[in-house]
């Protein structure tokens, strides 16, 4: 089994090979050459914690395995961060396990580089102005992986404590581009990429606020009675999601979906339009990728991070 | 995190350690204070392998994770055996994961564990006789276990391929036991207690073979279809189980359960007996433990074989 600890991913995996490995995924899924299995997430009744399971297989790409781990809401006491995962990978060949791998930072990048995945197939032509809708931990990997797989000139954002903005500002200027903090109706009308990452239980972009051709990868809701849109707002768009079943039933079309302003029939995966299936964008004027974040990519990344690993003499083998 | 690879569980564990961890989980699933997770079997559509992931967690003794693996029918030809799977363990209080060990031998013991401690509170008073039908790669695990906690006298047993009757002779004669091939008419009137570990899929053991006080522990029906006792032998005895939704939709009692000879209110929970919230026996003449096998009799033995290679010195720390 190779092992590649938390702490080495940072110095190994890089935005292009997260975007690379959740983009082939995506299309392995649309080919039906991949498949998540169901999820587990169980409030376990101690420390507050949800733990659980996403595990699934590609026979392209020939990964299989799963993510365990979750939400430890108390971590901060034991000077660790809330959400803990890890991958392991298991040969499809023998069923042995084949690696272990720190799943924390990859949870970041993997969701970043599927929001970054879904603007080059879904922005509009010319876009420049990115909008970011939170603050958070994730936020920053966010708009990291939109700079540098887009062709933006400015940044403006907002966040329901604006104390916390100064994340965006400071990850902008890591960046070398302007930011201002705006509200959400200039935010709206301005950008040509929105991302939203919030841990909202309501509708935070309206219908209203979004003006001209726009891409929304709304990326914050993988949980029951989480949102951050209005459902107005989906039911107008042309809508994309990693996982339909899982974005009309936990994901942010869950809410125009019971509301029953969407079907199903509505929705349609992003790895069709990625290997070619679907036109995508057409002439829609706002399109939405909901991200609700599927074991696969979880499974992609880590094989690739352990490929970089092995290629850099910085895996661990250990008998098991 | 700790590493127990396969290689050193034979050396660790004991047949003791597995009792005690199995009968303690028992008792804890009764009390409420551990719960096993939906499992997640998937046929994964490459080298004809069944893979997935049974989890739970164990309050009281602070046991969380899940085994991850499967059936690999082909891999004879890479050298190893079909069955393989891997234990991993996470820390409660921050979910971080904090063992790997190897599966395959944990499983088979466990699995013997399961019966011995049926037979501990469910066979009849003076058991001396103990038959054995089947004879595959678990039969000399289980029968090591029944006679290391038992009082037996002498073995009987049948095979539906009598060629393979070699391998309970000889684990009985390790065992310093006589053996004898017997039919099944025979087995059913002369054991006292009766393990089947088969995987067949349809009744071996008939309602009239059984005679007098018999315990008997069905232990190889763990998915749908799979068979071992006559449905008229399980209507009339009294039934327990490792966990009762388990044992009436994919382990033995299923064909009963269809047919509805019983309902889910005649299978008791094994922990009920170990906590003395049920008599056990009582005055029934044939008692049947359907063993299918949960997540958490997994945990509790990795949990133990992880604390006596660290005692031993056995156990790899590994960076992660």
């Amino acid at each position: 089994m190779w092992v590649v600890p938390e702490s080495a991913i940072a110095g190994l995996m890089t935005p292009e090979a997260a975007f690379d490995a959740v983009e082939a995924v995506f299309a392995a899924m649309a080919r039906g050459e991949a498949r998540n299995f169901p999820v587990v997430r169980e409030a376990i009744g101690h420390a507050d914690a949800l733990y659980g399971f996403k595990g699934g297989f590609d026979a392209s790409g020939l990964t299989l395995g799963l993510k365990a781990g979750g939400y430890w809401p108390n971590n901060g006491k034991h000077g660790l961060i809330n959400h803990q995962s890890t991958v392991f990978l298991f040969d499809p060949d023998t069923g042995r396990v084949s690696a272990a791998v720190g799943g924390n930072l990859l949870t970041a990048l993997r969701t970043a580089a599927a929001s970054a995945v879904s603007s080059k197939y879904l922005a509009p032509e010319g876009a420049r102005v990115l909008g970011m809708i939170g603050a958070g931990h994730q936020s920053a990997f966010q708009m990291r992986a939109a700079v540098r797989f887009g062709d933006f000139e400015r940044v403006i954002g907002w966040n329901p404590h604006p104390a916390m903005l100064s994340r965006l500002a400071d990850t902008a200027a890591e960046l070398g581009l302007p930011f201002e903090a705006v509200d959400l109706p200039r935010l709206g009308a301005e950008a040509d990429v929105i991302i939203s990452i919030t841990s909202a239980f309501e509708p935070l972009l309206m219908d209203g606020h979004v003006q001209g051709p726009t891409h929304i990868a709304a990326m914050g809701t993988d949980t029951k009675g989480k949102q951050e849109l209005d459902p107005a707002l989906v039911a107008r768009a042309r809508l994309f999601t990693d996982e339909v079943a899982q974005s009309v039933s936990i994901g942010e079309f869950q809410h125009a979906s019971a509301q029953k302003l969407i079907s199903d029939a509505d929705v349609t995966a992003l790895g069709q339009v990625i290997i070619g299936r679907h036109e995508g964008r057409g002439d829609a004027e706002v399109t939405i990728f909901d991200g609700t974040g599927v074991g696969l990519q979880d499974l992609a990344v880590a094989n690739a991070v352990v490929e970089l690993a092995k290629q850099q003499g910085k895996a661990v083998q250990v008998d098991i």
